[in-house]
């Protein structure tokens, strides 16, 4: 069945269940016209998904519609920023009702889940690619950049690390088995944006960053950014069982060293805010792990409880 | 010479001449942090060039960076907003330096002209494919929606109708002489956005919406946003001395009806404003020509000279 632009978007598209008070002019004029509260800065992140790169031909319309989302969304939890609103371009080869409903059904399950709403965006014809931009408040008082690490800062990371490169691995080589590896390929295919984590911590850290392509090539970032280096002992890093087995089996860390697709955050404090972070984590749903140190010494170097040194692989580059 | 991604956005993209006191965090952390000012509402619009579908494969770079940025120009015009910050998403099959140079020089001349910062966006790879999002400033109780014309409101257009598509129609048909045709090729390939004209009509204008896929179709969001109708004046259409030989040669008025690319603004205006409007144009450095009359009777009527009725093809639908 194919259908117009103008249906898909009337019909499909401009459905979304958030109506937020802020949004003047919504899907259906030349612009979506918004307010942002007053003292709040705006916050906007664009992510591009491409077929045959970012996720395979024929991946799952709805987890594909939740990861579009949940990317950008975590781009927004390490900044510390607060959801608003949000754009998406979809390019389509046809315009297939089933699975743009199936897309629009997992985009918008969590559009709703963070009281987002859908105010815009286009829909045209070519190889299957998908565009959002997401829109968040900040306090400018508060945001966590990239670039305010210190050495002595002590390094943390939300959840844990290298579960989504695992489902990839064993998907790539034909071992994922969908029933007993389901927490795993949740992970890759669903991941779940640390929002609420990243707006408390942002009055805490010091910078912060979303992995999503490898904790030594996202802190990277932060330690370049902020003229410093990093320490990270390895033993510290926070794996689940099966990562765990696969580092012991195949004798290297490159899953949470270098695998991406986390969407957790790295974020750095300084050493006397240790407590207050404690008392958050205690009422956050999700652990916060010390990691490392940031240290004057430019670079990153991981050390094993040993404290031998080891190499490592950087993040993930689209064009090498 | 291939580059690496975080290469391309640093040597190449990150060039921004323009540099705005409102932007707090440009390009190179998880989010750009913006500041709108007080009283003002944000206007943002998002579009997506295909190649093969909205230019041809082999278009000129500096042509196409000057238009991924005009469309969306043309949007805010339509919304009779003032532009601030853009960000991009660029698909590239690979990362070829020539190219993305000459693009980048088309996007952000045209971003210089008007006071746009680039402040983020995306570099991936895939087959080629332009996303921007535009973002400006509106005074709430001065934008021209498409929902707000009222019957015996005057319908104008800026500048003349039916140049691009001419240009196309040329070009397609293998008849297109690249220095006879100059005027009208610049037309389709590097419209001019009428930024300037919107936000100095939002304060008379009663609806206003950007001819991006054809007058008849364009307008007719006008008159279904606004429940009613129109009657168009055919001889009153502004068009070049080229179009208005290529009517009289076919006979027929599609050109300036129905074929796209214009980015000029349609805009409606109550009769008593009239004197307003016209003192207005004195000023601006663009023809604002009347071309009819909005009406209670919904859909869209043509009329010639002699008070004739024709049939009319609508817009452009991307999946049609």
């Amino acid at each position: 069945m194919i259908l117009s632009e103008f249906s898909l978007i009337d019909d499909y598209i401009a459905t979304s269940a958030t109506m937020r008070p802020d949004v003047c002019v919504g899907i259906g004029d030349d612009c979506a016209v918004l307010e942002v509260p007053t003292g709040k800065s705006l916050a906007v992140s664009m992510d591009t998904l491409v077929a045959g790169r970012h996720f395979i031909d024929g991946a799952d319309a709805v987890n594909l519609g939740h990861k579009a989302l949940a990317v950008n969304l975590s781009d927004l939890a390490a900044m510390g920023a607060e959801p608003a609103w949000a754009t998406l371009s979809l390019t389509m080869p046809e315009a297939d009702v089933l699975w743009l409903q199936a897309f629009m059904q997992g985009f918008l399950a969590l559009a709703d889940r963070f009281g987002v709403q859908l105010v815009g965006g286009d829909t045209t014809r070519g190889p299957l690619s998908i565009t959002v931009q997401i829109h968040g408040f900040v306090d400018p008082c508060q945001m966590m950049r990239r670039d305010g690490a210190q050495p002595g800062d002590l390094i943390y990371v939300t959840g844990s690390l290298g579960d989504a490169g695992l489902a990839l691995r064993l998907q790539q080589a034909g071992k994922l088995d969908i029933v007993h590896h389901q927490q795993l390929l949740q992970r890759l295919d669903s991941p779940a944006p640390r929002i609420t984590e990243g707006m408390q911590l942002a009055s805490i850290a010091t910078a912060a960053i979303d992995l999503s392509d490898g904790l030594v090539g996202d802190l990277g970032h932060i330690v370049r950014q902020s003229n410093c280096g990093a320490t990270i002992e390895l033993q510290r890093l926070p794996c689940s069982t099966a990562v765990k087995a696969a580092i012991a089996e195949s004798n290297e860390w490159s899953l949470p060293l270098s695998s991406g697709d986390d969407y957790e955050l790295c974020f750095t404090v300084p050493a006397e805010k240790q407590q207050q972070l404690q008392q958050l984590a205690a009422i956050l749903d999700c652990p916060l792990t010390r990691i490392g140190v940031i240290e004057q010494k430019s670079g990153i170097r991981c050390v094993t409880a040993e404290g031998a040194g080891i190499d490592v692989k950087s993040g993930y580059d689209h064009f090498r």
